[in-house]
């Protein structure tokens, strides 16, 4: 009987860390899957190309620094036509990008920029491989 | 003598991490400004979406996996039309993207899609705040 206590707790302290891994593994895989994403094409007045570029990586660098839910705002420039600009843009959930358009640091950087805007279009992605986006991009900080 | 002998040490102790850590930094800055950053606008015949999705998530998880120099292969694809698939790829540099067309698994996506590509436009950008891109996507590693 003793050993067969014996038997049972190693069974359970064997079974406990898988256990609690492969939950965790499917907490991230559903946070992952609620992430909203999108690619913003913004076309830009070329007069005001300079000013906008310092205005909007002011915006990006503020809401991933001070958002919990903005989880990443990467803005690119076409190299053959640098007035196009597009934005990877990932949130945790809706709720925390309708959050975004509320901040201080949105409405000034929306409300500065009208003039230099000519052309917006805002595309609703999905990740393909969501559950692998953490190493997708975490290479990143090895660089 | 001894005294200033003393102070010359303790000046050099203080200012070596403060030397090592800004030219970490500069050595960050440098690496990140020669990534090659990508999107690739890929136009899918629709009867070939699941088999040609299948094979391109098996393609760029080999590549982030098992490439030194891909630092990052993200697909998605447009909520509103399925077929319109859109990858960013994120190289260390362009040797490093050379190397990633020469590998099997490379040469595997290629070769079988072939039949499934009805557009492929590839489109060369520049991270607009490229010194901060680890920050900006660190935030994945909590998701």
């Amino acid at each position: 009987m003793k050993y067969f206590k014996y038997m049972m707790v190693t069974l359970f302290m064997t079974l406990l860390p898988v256990s609690c891994t492969s939950q965790k593994k499917e907490d991230k895989i559903d946070e992952t899957s609620k992430m909203m994403v999108r690619i913003a094409e913004v076309e830009i007045e070329p007069e005001y190309l300079d000013e906008y570029i310092e205005i909007l990586k002011e915006e990006s660098a503020a809401s991933v620094k001070l958002e919990k839910g903005v989880i990443s705002i990467f803005p690119m420039f076409q190299k053959n036509s640098k007035t196009s600009i597009r934005i990877l843009e990932i949130y945790a959930n809706h709720a925390a990008y309708e959050l975004h358009l509320k901040t201080p640091h949105f409405i000034k950087y929306k409300t500065s920029t009208v003039k230099m805007v000519k052309g917006l279009k805002l595309i609703d992605m999905y990740a393909i491989d969501s559950n692998n986006m953490p190493e997708i991009f975490s290479k990143l900080d090895e660089h």
